[in-house]
Order: structure tokens, then sequence, then C-alpha cells
């Protein structure tokens, strides 16, 4: 039933693809706090559709409009709500769906969980576009971690079979870290930056998608913060980092490479550097016992390819019980990954502040 | 600061390694409901170490007390409340580590957040014991999912790099998956068990630990389960699991995978099966847009090594700030993947029951 | 730190007085239940201010957006959002307030709260105004305990000194319930009215306001209804009714009265009517412990004075720490009583709803 | 379904009155506490039946266990999980009741709730007894409040018809309050502790039972603890005061009379006394806008006569559907008041130190 995330920065998202509008509520912030707008229009330009030919054609302005809780753009103490206006919507477009369940949607399993009443202009609750209204609250969230000294940064780890480079963490200025924020195509090194383009370009070309990897870095993490069991910091970012559309595996640290390492090779050594505790190797991706030990965090997302192709697919006829051929038109991604690890940023982001804020109670 | 997971079938986790018991509540079960001892106690005795070569040699009985919420074995309504003595436990084993944090294990980041004073007998509350606890509990899920005709079955689908063979559900008995249960080394492949223990064994004799992953299979689930974001089946499973200790990624159906695909092979195309929706391929691991479709809901989750190890290790001492040489006594799992795929198991069908209860609201 | 209440019909309230709109979030109610805008307007004029000659001239005019949840009035599973704009504020007629706090108002503890950063502009989020959306949510939930025969009604049981008949419940017409909906002054006798009236009237020809007493009765609930101790029926709605402001005290059945009788004039004996289990006398007020009997649930909220007053008061200088006149101008109700009626009406059928619904689980 | 109350200072109260044990869970406390046992003795003994003439003769010894969540008796953050063991329970002399549901007990509406599964054995889940363990939560609380200066006294204000004087808070030593807390009788004139002993054991030889109210003062709050609408320092007390069986009423500050006066006599003028602000009077019992202003809060919470009396009642038998003479054998207390002041004291404590918490955050 809920549509809340977070105990002490909690945030609460409504709106369909094609209501009145979609929106987010924040509780939790203090009042006093002045909101970062910039921060919130720059994220959302980095998730923004249509602005270049790696993403679909649509055009959402997200202009977003805050309904309660500041004056003068300075908090109150009162819920923050903010809505973006629906306009730009063709529903037209997805008539045809109601019948043919589309694959890889929602469609389907929506049309059980909601007797049919679901609305699937735009898929409704399950539309990517929701992602708009969490990259607000995120924006915040980043602003008031960075207040505290805490930063996140994404790059794309991989699109189809094209890797970005090895990185050795602590060889990175901070500059390479912050200039992946202006990057359409983040990634560490050039090269591969040109050739994961050629791979989406591919893949659209084709009227088909492609998927990848998102790997994301949490500096200045103070040690002590999540809780044993159920709250545990890597149950707390995947709780949220799942709720995005199309994430199919997440892993920490040494993730799913780890299943193949010995004891000896993956425990991590502590040692004091200026005074400072940190281990010699970060297998544990900043995490032990759901704990933060001040070591970066370090997760990978995998992205499924973008369920919407061109190409021509078969699904069924939900009256007829027949086999019926499907054509998507409309405009979609050829790969959801650059859009989806904003949305990935911005959810971490608002899971780390609240583990965060709970640490600090 | 939350113990407790779950909103329909809420359970609450207390208890130390150490301290006088250790236990669970359970809220949400119905009045009128006959507790199935034999299969908490099953799942127990898979749970339990010291049964074998390939696990510690210490001995916890798991004898468990139902303080509360039954009428001779018939749930009264009241929350259920289990406890389990603590016994056999060799405190002053655990004596030098106040001072000298142990590899990948929660005592540095513990000592932080607690300020020191957390419980360092036997890892306090992040010890692997608690989840004897989690297996009680999740045993009753386990059997009000049975109840519905709901299952959930495990294999082991790698240790190190032994790997179990690839399977296809359709294919298989369901007498096979039942025998799973009652395996040490729960595989499809008659060989790869006989490997999987020598690949253990092997990292024992260099008092050494090994890795490996864990694949979930949850049958006959109705389709429509689950919500939109935050609580996406993905989204509720993923931070159940993330809270057993040892547990390093996730990954649903195609998991990480999918980041290589493109859309027209990851996509799922739909069929009638005798009048019910299927898919042809299940790349979507039987959830889409946060819901299951019907189809079985597959995961993987990936194990690290053992921590302990017997092998010497170095470390730290927080109150000299020096190097430390650190050797482990104690008796420990040469690797926990065993164990810890009865946990995963069994807090998965806590995770799967609250959702389904969820659905039926 | 919350704005939500309920569990199964959750309600997320939002805005300030003057901000660009205030709202209310709904999750809980299941895709395909049409939408009772009829009944919500009717609820919104009742409470409306300047109708008539016994409430404020302020014209709210109350028409609400609904931003999502809903496709052609239809509910989709997704969170209602409704949304007021505010219009028709004089911001100005607050402006002295920030330094002298009114007595009886939340200025001076929402200033220390919110270190001074609260929004004064008309209460702000302590606006009597805030109860408008929550109107709105709470026909929704009389829309739905209608669906399961369930009724509220309440009356105005006495204005300063002006009393209400005794009445026996038994030898009402549902008629007669009904009719209290419609009236400015909601009470059995027709006498009463126009003496509460009168008594109204004086009070503000003298610039000044009076209290009163509301009666509210819930018809038709099925027995077993609560939970024992922390969910108990009269905890739940104690919780509701107590957000409303201007509210002093809550009694349930026999009330204060209970504390001067013994337990053989107290204890309510039961028997059989056609079959059905009733009560012959209802001190239990329709509540055991914390359950519901199936008689009538009877409770009465003591309503103070309006705070705001235009005789001068007296109130401090928070800057000069003296003491100064304090003379409230702008429109203010003689009595709330006739408007908090509507809002405890409204805001118990959101906590009935809210039990009713976890029985039904 | 929630057996829990509190965000930050959490309890969750689980047993019956003759399971196994009875106990409560406390998740919020930090590590480094030291539990006061002595706190905990004392007011366990104050709630305990069987020690005067004015209660049960039934002998609970209400020793306790601590499970989990300390080491030598300081917390060390994880939940602190207390259980009492039941004994001295007799049984048989609830046998007859299955099919008898006994006036103002909870014994008929549970009865529907569970099916008849319910622990129908001294009260089940409902019983009194259940506040023993909310006494050991409650005790805690009242340590941490005291710990921050923060003090809760209560007094009966009456039995039955029997008064104890008006009193002035601002002429009271502190000495007097603690006085209250080593009453059988606790009240602040002496003359009329003796009246009301006499009224108890009048209600006593009659084989009756007599209610009363009791009067909580908490002193020393800061300002501005609360929060606006649904968690208003009033709805969170009442919802915790509800919570102990007998309670019918509560009422703030002025409470009902409230409801006969006028604004200009309401409203409590502030000052300045010695550089903090005070209100002249206290009409608003210590919270307005749901917040707290630093004055005592005070509160009045009206009990109902013991539901258990020696008279010779008539009820139903469910079996038969006929009328039933019912003789209640077995101890009661005459007047549960001056043990019901103890429970509404601790509950009290649980939901001030929780709001307290909420404005530290």
């Amino acid at each position: 039933m809920s549509y809340s995330f977070g105990k002490n920065f909690k945030v609460t998202l409504f709106g369909q693809s094609h209501s009145k509008g979609i929106g987010i509520l924040i509780e939790g912030i203090s009042a006093g706090y002045k909101i970062n707008r910039d921060l919130i229009a720059k994220n959302l330009d980095r998730r923004r559709p249509g602005k270049n030919k790696f993403s679909t054609a649509r055009c959402e302005l997200d202009d977003f409009q805050i309904i309660s809780g500041e004056v003068d753009g300075i908090t109150c103490g009162a819920p923050l709500a903010f809505v973006i206006e629906n306009k730009d919507q063709r529903s037209s477009d997805y008539e045809n769906l109601k019948d043919n369940p589309r694959p890889s949607h929602a469609d389907y399993p929506a049309y059980v969980k909601y007797g049919g009443f679901n609305d699937i202009r735009g898929g409704g609750q399950f539309s990517g576009r929701m992602t708009a209204p969490i990259v607000i609250a995120g924006s915040i969230a980043e602003d008031l971690l960075l207040n505290r000294g805490i930063k996140i940064f994404s790059r794309i780890k991989s699109i189809g079979s094209i890797k970005d480079v090895e990185i050795n963490l602590n060889n990175i200025d901070e500059e390479v870290f912050y200039d992946l924020k202006n990057q359409e195509i983040p990634v560490f090194d050039e090269h591969t930056r040109e050739k994961m383009g050629s791979e989406i370009l591919k893949a659209k070309e084709r009227e088909d998608s492609i998927g990848g990897i998102v790997e994301t870095f949490i500096l200045n993490m103070p040690a002590g913060i999540g809780e044993p069991f159920f709250d545990s910091v890597e149950s707390v970012i995947s709780h949220a980092v799942f709720s995005i559309p199309g994430v199919k595996g997440i892993e920490f640290g040494s993730g799913f490479e780890a299943a193949k390492m010995t004891g000896s090779s993956h425990n991590d050594e502590y040692y004091y550097d200026d005074g400072k505790v940190k281990t010699k190797t970060n297998n544990h991706g900043g995490v032990i016992g759901g704990l933060t030990t001040s070591m970066p965090i370090i997760f990978r997302t995998a992205i499924k390819p973008t369920s919407s192709i061109g190409k021509t697919q078969y699904t069924i006829s939900l009256k007829n019980k027949t086999r019926e051929k499907l054509n998507i038109h409309g405009r979609h991604d050829p790969s959801i990954v650059p859009r989806a690890l904003v949305a990935i940023e911005m959810i971490s982001a608002i899971a780390i502040l609240d583990l965060v804020m709970e640490g600090e109670r």
C-alpha cells in the first residue's frame, strides 16, 4: 500500500503519467532550510528526456510548483509538497494497450492487481516519469548531505558489452567525480564514452534497446551508520534502488565476485591513515554488519534494456485469449541507463540521508 | 533503530549472541492457527551448526519456548513470543576482541555506533546466531504460505568456482525441489555436491573460508502482488535478504546478465498455457513493475566467505593505534553458504508472506 | 514529525493557511471506487465559513482539484491527491503577530519549535483552515463506511450553559439523525437551537466567544473491531479527535460520570434482541476492552471558546520582553463549535474506517 | 494489529494473563544507559495487587528477567526484552466464562474478534495484568525523563463522590509531589485520603466497586514539543492513556469546563517571569496547537468502577442464547483507581519521552 519511503527524511510519491499532475511530499526537514532550487533544476535537467540523441524525443518540462512547506524559499516546518503539472501527453498512443499487455511492462500484473481499473495511459503509476519527483526530493537530500560533507556520484560501468575502465578511488581527483554530473554519458574514460554512445545509437537504429550497469560512490560517510539486521545500510539502499523501474540486481563492494573468493583474500585489513581508521582494500564496499565503516560505499546496479522497442513483438489479447502482433509507437529511450543513473543516484541520496539522520538522533 | 520487519506479518528480533536469550515476536497471525512445530524444528535443524563436517563444531541446541500468543498450540490472537535460551557460550574466546576489531566483522563500526558499549561477546547483536529466531518466524511464514499453495526452495548455485548445473524449471519434478531441503549441500547435481564438499573442506584445511551463491525459487505466486515503486517485490525481498549477515549482492531473473542484453532478447513474450497467462522465458524473474506476474520468482544471492578464519591476520589496536597480529580461535564454518541458504529462504518466506497478505486485503 | 494518520486508510495532510495550496493524500482505497464528489461538496459546505451569521465572514471557496489517483472519477489504485488553492488571504492582517503571540494560539510554542521560521500568516500549518482537506478525506471515509452500512452523526450537546435534550437512541428515527446534517446548529430540540443561536450571537456582540460540547454517534458498527491496549478503539478515535484545533477533552459512553458510579450500576447487561447480542444500557459507549460490541459508539468532545476575539487582550513582546496590548482584527467565528463538529465527525470517519478495514483483513 | 507504541522510544507488549510469561520489548534507548532497577521495582510495587486492603488478594510477584539488550546492567544498543513469568494463576476460576461473557469485560467482543480462539483465562491479552510490563517500560521512560529534569506525578482527584482539594501548583513544594508516590491513596489532603479509603471499603463490603478520577501533572516540559494535527501532544497522550483498561475519558487543562467558558476568560495571558515565558492561568493545560508551552501539562482521566464484582449479575449463554445468572468468584479490586493511577502515570511517561525525543532530533 505504501507510496512512502524513509523514517527521518520521509518522502511520499503521488501521480500517474497522465494524471493532472505528479508530485512528492517531503517530511522531516527542519524549519529554516533554504531550498536549493538550482540543484533541483540541475538534477531534473540531467534526468530530462528529449535533450539529446540518446534519449526519447518526448519533452517533459518538469516545471515544478511548491504547494506548501516554505515561506519565501525557506522551509517552515510543514511538509514540503511539490507538484509537476502533466503536459505534452499523447494519450491516444496507448489506447490499444488495454487489451494487449506490453512485454516487460507492468500492464499485465497491474491489470490483475487493480482489476482493470489501473490507469493505462503512459504506464500510469508505473511510469518512469514518476522518477522526476524522486529527483526533486533526492536533490534536497543531496543538498542536505553536502551540508554534512557527504557526496554521491555515479558512473556508467557498462552499456551492453562496453565497459568503463577500472579505477582506484584513491587516485581520483574530486574534480573528476564532479565532472560525471555534467556528462550525457558519465564515465571516467573518454574513449569508452564514445563507444557507449555508438552502442546506444546502434540499438536505436535497430529499433531495439540495450542494458547496462551503474556504479555509485558515496564519499565521506561517517562510521557507525545503519542498523544490524533489518535496517542494514544495504537493506535500506537496495530497497530504495529496486524502486527504480528497470533495476535487475544490486551488489555492494566485491558483490558477486565475493562468491568466488576466500576469506583471507576478501577480508579488508584495518590500518591507521593519519589517525583515521581505514581498510587497505574495500571489498566490503563501505558496509560491514549493516553498518558503515567510513570507507566509501560502493554499489553497482544492473539495468535491463528498455522494455519499449520499435521492433515488432508478440503478446496476447486478454479479451480473445489469442496471440497478437504488437507494434509500440511513441518515443522511447534506446537505453534508459543514462537517465536511470540519475534516478538511482537521487533515490540513494534519500536513503543515505535517512540513515544518516537516524544516526544523528 | 528498527528490529522489526513487515507490516502484515510483522516480526521483531531481539537478543545478542551471549545475552540470557534470543527471540522473536510475531504479530499478524489470525487466532486459530495451529503452530507447526515440526516445520520449525526441521528448519532449525537445517540451519543448526555442528551437525556435519562442513560447519562449525559449536553446539546450539535451539530449544525454543513459546512465551505467549497461544493456548495449547493454537494461536489466540496475541503476539507470538519465542525465546531461545543461550547456553554453551565460551565468552572468554572473545576477550581480546575489544581492542582488536576483526576484519570483515561488525566489531569496529559497532564500536563507533555504540560508543564502546556494544556487546562484543560472540558478535553481540550482529551474530549469525540471530538467524535462529528468524528461522522460527520464517518457518511459520513458510507454513502459512504452504496453506496458500506457495512454495519456497533454494539451492547452492556455486561455491567458489564450482557451479551447479543450469536447470529448466519446467522440467523439474516437485520431488526434486523438496529433496533440496534434506541435503547438507542442496544442489540439483550429485557430482556438483561432491565437488562443492571438497571445495569447502579444502578451505577448512587451509584455515581459510570460501564464498558462494544461493538461488531461491518461489513457486505458485499469484499475479498482481507487490506495489509500484517503494514497495516493489524486489525492494521488499532485497531489504529482507540483505539483513542476513554475509550477503553482498542480489539479482532477480536475468539479473546482471540483463545489462548485456537487448530489449528484443530480454522481453518475455506472454502466451496462454491452458488458459493461464505465462511468459515463454522468465528473464523478468517473476516480477515486472514491482508486481508478480505469476511466473516463478527467481533470485540469486551472493555470500561472502566466512569472515572468521584460522589463518593469521592483521588488524589495529584501537587503544594503541598500532598494527596487531590477530589469531581468531573458536569454531567457525569454512563456508557459511549452506547455513546462510536456510536463513535466506526463511527471511524470504517472511517477506513474501507479508506481500501476499497485503495483496489479500 | 508525522502528518499522516491511519494504517489501512492512510491520510497525509499538507499546507499552511497562506501557502500556495493545502491538500491531503489518501492511500489505501481499492481501484474501482467511484469518488462521491457530492458528499465531499456537502460536507465542505457544512464546514465552510462565511455562510451564516454564526461564523466568520471569510470566504473560503474550497474548490478542490484531484491531482492524481483517478481516471474519470474512478480510483485507479494510485494515491488520491487533493489540492485546494489558497485565495482570498489577507496576509497583512497577521503582520504584527510575529512579535506578539496571541493567547491560546500556537504562535508562541510554534515560534520555539521552528526557531522563528514557522509560517505565521493565518496560523500557518496550525490553521483551522487545514480541516478543509480533512473534511475531503473524511467524506470519502464516510462514503466507504456507508457502503458497509456504518453511519456517523453528531449534534451539539451544549453551547456555553445551553444544553440540548437528553435522548434515547432507541426512540430516534434515522430521519432525525440525517436532519442533523442539514442544520446550521445541529441539535435534536428546536427550542435549544434558537437558544444556542442567541448564545452565540451574544458572544459575538461582546466581541467574545463561547465553547461547547459535540456528541458523536457511530451506528451499525460490527462487533470485535479494535485491538487490546495500544490500538483500542478509544485510543484511535481520541488520537484523531485531539488533532482538531480547540479540543480539550473526550469521553466515551458514561465518560466522566463513570467516576461516580458503582460497578453494579455501570455494568451493561447483555441480552439477545431478535438473535442479536445487545446491552440493556450503553454506559460502555460501544467499546469494551478496546473492542467494539456492536452497540452504538457514543463519545462527547469538549471544544474551547474561539481563541481569536475582538476584545482587547494583553500579551508579551518577544523582542522587548514587555507587556503589550493586543487587538486582533480580521474575521473570526464567535463559536467554532458548529464547524468543529464537522471536522470531528469527518476525522472520526477516517479513524473508524481505518479500524474497520483492519478488522476486515 | 499493533502491540507497539512510540516511534523514538518504542515499546512492544506481549503476553496473556496465563501464558508462560508476559513482557515488553523496548527499542530506542542509546547504548550506555544504566538500567534503573530500583525505580522499576518501586513502580512495580506501587502497581502490585494484594499489598493492602484496597486491592485484590492475588499475589503477583512481578519478578522480571532481562532477556537481552544489556551487559552487566548497561544497555548495549540491542532491544531491551523484559519477561515476567506467570505464576499463582488459578485457571479454573475462569472455566465457566467461555459461554457466559462477563458484563463490561472484553469477553464478548474478544470472542467475536478471535472467533472463539482467544485466551479466556484471566482475561487473556486484555488482562489488567498486562500493565505490569507497561510499568517496567514506563519506569525506564520516567528515569530518562528525570535525566532531562522532567517529572511526572499523579493524584486521585476523586473516588465516587469524594473529591480531593483544589490546588494551586505554584504553591506546592516538590516534596509534596514526591510524597504522592509513597501513598496507597495518593491525594493532597489527609482527610480526603481517609474518606476515599472508607468509600472503597464500603464498595468492597457491598461486593460492589467504585470509579474515580486521576489527575496527572508533567512538570518542566520544554516548549515546542509535539506536532500540529495528528501528533498533537494531546493526541499522543490520549492514545496512550486509553490503552489502560477502564479509562472512559480524558481532559486537558480546563477540559470539559472549557465548553462553558468565554474566550476572554479562557485565554491564558502570557507574561515574563524572571525571563521565562509563562501564562498567568493554565486553562490550556500546558499544550496549545498540539505543542507544549513549557507550562505544566495537566490532564484528568476518568476510570470506571471495576467490572468484576462479587454481586450476582445477569448475562447471556452464547450457546443457548438464554439469560444466565452470573457469580464472579476470584479476587478483585473494589476500586482499580489507585492501581490504574500508576499505569496511567507510566504510560504517560512513555508517551512524553517519545514526544521529547522527537523534539530533540
